[in-house]
């Protein structure tokens, strides 16, 4: 994916530190000792006191192979164990933040985005990360009730159209009745007020009270009466304008009398846009008509295979929709389905490694490295700086000579900030520090994006953000590359 | 994806018999009480002996929306909870089958294909998802060993790069001594024997012995003195030609010696076609040079971002690669990330329901079905056929006149043979049959796209493949659109 990233190391940690902080998978681990390791014997490969640490960093990154998302160290076998774990965990997790990012920008500010793509993950676990992950990207909220359960996720949701599409108009409500929203006065005939408004919406709109689908009216008395404080309408299961219209209107404005006010319809076909603007408009005739301000700006959400490119189009000045439902454009990452994470050997035994080949993106730098953030004096990111862990850390106000990479020769950069990237994360078995939440996380992430400058914001061809390598650093890679292959 | 669908409705059952076998659906479910619905609330909706039908075929199939994957009926409340559960367990698992289907068609049945895409899934369930269901539709192992373990999936890997580059050469093996093969005779200092064989290979090949990797070679008579039956080389940590397949040929011979025959190499990163052959090029002469003929035959396994394109060149005639590894493309399915099944209402209360719309692909048809493949004599695939559940089947030999999807005309069809396609598998909480092995299924899937004439199985703008109702179901259809929506 273009641009930048949004890892999911230093934010969304949980699997990981379930993964390492417990004895799982030191003691279930499985090790084969014959051809293509079946799975014949289980040992336990490490004690859950191993020494193992792992720094990590927290913020929006430029999606540089060469700069790290995660550093490790500890005992070698248990480190080649660790690679493919740490990959799924992490790639995944930090390719659907990353996707959810991008859509936000879309977006903008303004939209609240609902992701619905469990249906389309590869089964409930990874529909679990998505949903989490996109909302740390900066989703509002998600369909799926486990992340809200699990993660804190906030949970949304509208109706299906199974619902709607199961009633005939012939059934008969249990209790047909509602009592007002203030708990005060008589209970009401709900059904029958419905069919009163329904006449009087009709007539404004030019329509035959006939027209309108009786089982889809039906659906939304029954949700109405289940749930007066939450009533939304599915509007598009018949006709939006014939048809689901109408019959929502009428179950919102019978509630209205009583007090409740209705919270929101959603269209799920068609032109997305234009019946956004279409309903609004009929929102805001009846809402006069009837006097009844409220219904003016009843939130209208949108779903339907909505793309980037749908997004941008239903996100743009004057659009009346306010929420905008994403599946399977969050969750599958249609433009990059996959993030290339890698894992490499950096350091053994104190010694540096390095992989050296003819394609420089996929030479790897050697040695524990630490990552620094310059900041301007106006908060502006600068560049990233990577050193060796033993360096000293930038100096804010102090002018510091860098090798960008790729460069042929150093620049000069005099930071006003500077931020560690890379943080100790686990040592000893033991978390270092707290964990944020995940809404602390997300916050941290949005701001992180905010700070990006607008060229390195734009999702096509964005501006490549700048990495530079410490003196130090840079002689190493030197010295080892004229070495030869290590 | 274009072309046939292979669905593992019927093939890959165990999440969804799992999903619906148990109660924990049916106590742990979520169900809200108020706007949004937060988790606020559990209830249990149903209770385990809650009647539950389910139907399914489990063959290739045409991607058509209007052929069923699954049947469900039940109770209303509990079918709509059903929805996106079902949606998350079938897309996904159908999907890849269905993309590693496609690979193997690319691949021709000789080579073997690895799967190789854990860490690209989402998530560790993401990729035993994965693992299975590219095995169901084609593969013939996966690097996952937890798929080994828990779904029976063969099992199969080489060894990693950072193994590889974690040796620098002054390493000492506890135990450089080897038994022979058939156990009887000395142990050998196998390190020892390695040097001599270096210099003999090196002097053939036209290279210095100083010249290849001592780090490489120390790591390969590591992992041959763990893994003696089962030695095999990663060929290019450093360069193929001048270090990694002189160090695998002498620590191959050194092994030889003591009658073990290695098992196999991997290249994983440049031009792997041209590299294969370069490979199999050396092992011939220094067979031939060594009197060693088994080494002519020593597989030769490649991976590094194959994708359908790199796969046919890989698979082209005269081709030396044997094992063909694939990890993003398999499980990302590029070519089209997600599936978009959906789950419509067809009948409620004994009464058929269908979704009328504009768009003839997104209609539906109604009442409860079956489905039937009518076969030519020679069991090639004529058409499917749908009908009313209540209808008689076809019968083999008997002329029976059907509405293929789209036309306006019927037309006549004799089947030789009648295969019924939706088959009752859970009733009243309770397995039909038992259930068919993973190695079972794989078989029936394989033998299923078997029968695929070239011009249907052809993977660019591939025939598609008829299916047509049944007078009475057309006549049903024809009856609703009649009566407007439903």
């Amino acid at each position: 994916m273009e641009g930048l990233l949004v890892p999911t190391v230093g934010v969304g940690k949980r699997p990981l530190l379930r993964f390492l902080g417990t004895s799982f998978f030191l003691s279930n681990i499985v090790v084969g000792a014959s051809p293509g390791f079946p799975v014949s014997q289980r040992s336990s490969c490490a004690t859950p006191t191993t020494p193992l640490f792992c720094f990590f960093r927290a913020s929006v990154r430029p999606p540089s192979p060469q700069v790290p998302l995660l550093q490790v160290s500890g005992p070698l076998l248990l480190l080649q164990l660790l690679e493919t774990p740490l990959l799924c965990l992490l790639s995944y997790a930090s390719l659907v933040a990353t996707n959810a990012a991008r859509l936000r920008l879309i977006a903008g500010p303004e939209k609240r985005l609902l992701e619905l793509g469990l249906r389309r993950a590869q089964g409930p676990d990874g529909g679990l990360t998505a949903s989490t992950y996109s909302y740390l990207g900066g989703f509002d909220s998600s369909s799926n009730v486990l992340a809200g359960q699990l993660r804190g996720v906030p949970v949304a949701g509208t109706l299906a159209h199974s619902f709607v599409t199961s009633f005939s108009g012939s059934e008969v409500p249990p209790d047909p009745t509602l009592a007002p929203a203030a708990g005060k006065g008589p209970r009401v005939d709900l059904a029958a007020s419905v069919k009163v408004w329904l006449e009087r919406v009709c007539a404004h709109l030019g329509l035959g009270a006939q027209e309108p689908h009786p089982g889809e009216r039906a659906a939304f008395v029954a949700y109405a009466l289940a749930f007066p404080r939450a009533f939304q309408g599915l509007l598009d299961s018949y006709s939006v304008q014939r048809s689901g219209l109408p019959n929502f209107l009428a179950v919102a404005l019978a509630l209205g009398e009583l007090g409740y006010r209705a919270v929101g319809v959603r269209l799920d076909s068609g032109d997305l846009l234009q019946q956004a603007q279409e309903t609004r408009r009929v929102f805001r005739t009846i809402a006069a008509q009837f006097q009844i301000p409220w219904l003016e700006s009843v939130p209208i959400a949108v779903s339907n295979n909505v793309d980037e490119e749908a997004l941008a189009r239903l996100a743009q000045e004057g659009s009346e929709v306010d929420v905008i439902g994403i599946g399977t454009s969050v969750v599958t990452c249609p433009q990059q389905p996959s993030l290339g994470c890698v894992y490499k050997l950096v350091s053994v035994g104190g010694q540096p490694r390095m992989k050296l080949t003819e394609d420089p993106e996929k030479q790897t730098l050697p040695g524990s490295k630490a990552a620094f953030r310059l900041l301007g004096s106006d908060g502006s990111m600068l560049l990233d700086v990577l050193q060796l862990v033993e360096e000293p850390p930038p100096q804010a106000g102090q002018e510091l000579r860098v090798w960008p990479l790729g460069a042929q020769e150093p620049c000069t950069v005099m930071p006003a900030h500077v931020e560690p990237l890379l943080r100790l994360w686990v040592q000893q078995g033991q978390l270092c520090e707290p964990l944020p939440s995940l809404a602390e996380s997300r916050a941290f992430a949005q701001l992180s994006l905010s700070r990006l400058s607008p060229a390195h914001r734009q999702l096509q061809s964005p501006a490549p953000y700048q990495v530079a390598l410490s003196e130090k650093l840079r002689a190493l890679v030197d010295s080892l590359s004229a070495g030869g292959p290590q």
